[in-house]
């Protein structure tokens, strides 16, 4: 190894290595030096998701982590994993590796980076354990490139204590479900934006810190802003809206969302991404509603057509059925879904709001008969809305909004706006909310605002049902609840 | 007009209209009832940008803003807006409309949205001040669908004091300017991600509510966090550089960044938005630097391609030079730039920092040399970087580091970053910073750590500087500084 002797870390070869007078091998393995960018050599480091029968004898060049080692005689057999792909490699005593060099290779901790040169070898049996089935890696020379100090575990499949897992996230995060799972929701903002995009809506950035709770002031952390208070932002709304106002007609945002709930569930997070969709309309809030569940169709179909092998991945860790959905979506009014659920024994007020286990319910009803995992409620009772939902015209207890479900969760809530300060100004009165808080908000209506609906998606949420995960933590990086505040 | 007798704001139509006995056309104007999504009709609504020759002699509808209205006899002219778009709307004595709708036209205040309907005519000499030069509106009918309560102007060119532009953010939002400014901005978002992408690299989400205040803890925004205090993040550096731990490998985010800096000037944001790479590489930084180059290449190409008509738009209030850049990137070393500084008669010792009046002084003689707005500054002293960037292999003053510039201003700070713990704590003790501070931050490489570098960009001032702008709250629709929490 030309940068062997120069190592940093060469003390910490083992004795029997430095005992170099009955190694032939010697030159062929040892621990590299730190890369500080010394060199720009020309070799091609080939990535493991390529090594196929079509490189079949080819000699390459490959950087991995040791996911696995077993030394056997005269023989050590490593799998090499790079993100969600894997592949078997091998050391055997011969005329490119001595004894001692099976030895090193046996020692290497699990999770070291290894830079190998090896022939690629077809085999006669498949490679059940690994994704490169078909071929192995036969090592001509091994360098141990990056050691761990500590020694992680890819956990795989284990049952694995999901609070372990979060404490020591940067190896969890190493698993291929892992890797799967945030490869497609880096799949969902990007269908998201490419869909709205060509839809003509304009990305907005919004302020994240702001000067007045919105709606009252519950639930909403405070900054301290230089001399005075300030507070994180619980939703882009206040702002999308005023982009309405400002004539953008559809915009759009991904950003994080803030909620200061004590909420210790599967499913709320105190940090969040918000997927934000507002837009004014021509004549009904129909237009607005039917381009954002037409957006989640797009998403849907893009997920299934470019990340096969995630859904995949992820589902030989978590079993579950194809997501399912209808074009165009399947729309029921809230009396619609009352009338299910009092069928099947529920027994609710027409302007009760639905539970969570109600929710739920209706979701396998919805399932049973329409054979979809996704829909939208139309025409909430007014009562159970905020302050700013636009009122029915036709009946004063229904309003103009909606939730969309997936698999019988709520991933979406949106609204037609009340656009008209003096209508806002009554229903903010009606709520008891405070005039005085709210000023800001009711004032940016007074310039002229046009008639326009919007709705928030969580993507955590979605990720974890588009999947059939169960805890939305395991679709947050780095979740945040009233418990966790680290890594 | 259907809905006129049945408004809610019937009571506000002027006098004049309501003796009926002796106008023709009452039927054809009037105030529109509240959109509250009572019908579905079919009318289409034609957009202003489309308003051209090819549509002469078409009825058609059109919904837009009111910018201006001016009387004069029997005839009324309506410049009618639509974001960036206008063309002039003609209510004239005639068959379609009586004396008494020339009146309600000429009434209609600046900023109301209108329903017109109208046949495009031709006109024999160009109408300079619209965009749509070549035809103009025939008015036949014509709605007051929103009225301001307040009259809002649309201050187009003319010179008004920033602050009382912010204050009124959705009305300056309104001008062809603004509108043309956060268009051409998406289109940054969208040029940075789709570049990216096709890379191969994958879109993070990470948190922003931290639990300790990374580099020492200055300049940080303090939250209530339940019962206790955490932070807003600085950078998501942190967390990228984990998901390069967890084999991610290529990595980019786009998020809010806070800064509690107390600093008023052209430049600085309490919060802006950070578009964030970073990226393992095999066997040098420069790998990584020149993706970032090229990505910012594609950048401007892109906008140049796609976004001329904003680029004009803004030009014509604020006029500038095309950005220019070269392919590849020029790429210079701290110690050239040094000596042409030098040169134009600028002390300076060798670790010194460049100052921003040399960093524009700079600008503008690499401009002169090389013809490009566009350039790299590589290898800066190790002394002004963080304790995190790595050290020159050759020379130890220097470090593995580069800014990037955009006519004279850094728009990008980056470099290979320490993976070594054990470097990596020399590093911070050579800074003075308290070990037990960055603990978390040091132990997420114990579990082997690939080579990597990245680099923040800030997003107001890339467009900014690419449009020619001088200060960064034309680029922040809602502009945080220590001054400004609203609106």
């Amino acid at each position: 190894m030309p940068s062997a002797s120069a190592s940093r870390k060469s003390q910490e070869k083992p004795r029997e290595i430095m005992d170099a007078a009955e190694d032939y091998a010697k030159e062929r393995y040892g621990i590299s030096s730190m890369i500080q960018s010394q060199e720009k050599p020309d070799r091609v480091l080939v990535r493991v998701r390529d090594l196929t029968i079509q490189k079949a004898d080819e000699v390459v060049w490959v950087r991995a982590r040791v996911h696995t080692s077993r030394a056997k005689g005269k023989q050590c057999f490593l799998v090499l994993r790079q993100q969600q792909f894997n592949v078997q490699a091998l050391v055997a005593v011969g005329d490119h590796a001595s004894k001692q060099m099976v030895k090193f290779a046996a020692n290497i901790n699990k999770e070291s980076i290894v830079d190998v040169e090896g022939v690629v070898r077809k085999v006669n049996q498949k490679i059940g354990s690994c994704t490169q089935q078909d071929v192995e890696l036969h090592v001509q020379k091994l360098d141990d490139a990056v050691r761990p100090e500590a020694e992680g575990e890819e956990e795989g499949r284990a049952t694995v204590n999901q609070d372990t897992r979060l404490d020591n996230r940067v190896i969890d995060l190493r698993t291929s479900t892992s890797q799967a799972v945030f490869r497609l929701q880096s799949g969902i903002c990007h269908l998201f934006r490419e869909t709205l995009i060509n839809k003509g809506f304009v990305e907005i950035q919004t302020p994240k810190i702001i000067s007045a709770a919105s709606e009252g002031g519950a639930n909403v952390f405070t900054v301290s802003y230089f001399k005075n208070n300030a507070y994180l932002a619980q939703s882009p709304q206040l702002y999308k809206q005023m982009c309405i106002c400002a004539d953008f007609e559809k915009v759009f945002s991904i950003g994080p969302v803030f909620r200061a709930e004590d909420s210790n569930t599967h499913r709320h997070l105190t940090e969040f991404v918000g997927l934000d969709i507002e837009m004014a309309f021509n004549y009904h809030y129909h237009e607005v509603m039917e381009e954002i569940a037409d957006t989640m169709v797009q998403i849907f179909k893009g997920l299934q057509e470019r990340f096969q092998t995630e859904i995949q991945t992820v589902n030989k860790q978590f079993p579950c059925e194809p997501f399912k959905f209808l074009e165009p979506t399947l729309r029921l009014e809230y009396c619609e879904a009352l009338a299910m659920l009092r069928e099947a024994g529920v027994e609710m007020g027409d302007e009760d709001d639905l539970s969570t286990p109600n929710e739920k319910l209706l979701g396998h009803l919805v399932k049973e008969k329409y054979d979809t995992d996704f829909y939208i409620l139309d025409k909430y009772p007014l009562a159970v809305r905020p302050f700013y939902t636009m009122p029915d015209p036709r009946n004063p207890k229904q309003s103009n909004s909606y939730d969309m479900f997936m698999r019988g969760e709520e991933i979406l809530s949106g609204a037609q706006r009340i656009h008209d300060p003096q209508l806002l100004t009554e229903r903010a009165l009606h709520h008891g909310i405070d005039l005085e808080k709210i000023k800001a908000y009711i004032d940016s209506f007074r310039f002229g605002a046009p008639p326009h609906a919007g709705g928030g998606i969580g993507l955590e949420r979605v990720t974890m049902l588009f999947l059939g995960l169960h805890n939305v933590r395991q679709t947050s990086m780095f979740p945040r609840d009233p418990k966790r505040l680290t890594p």
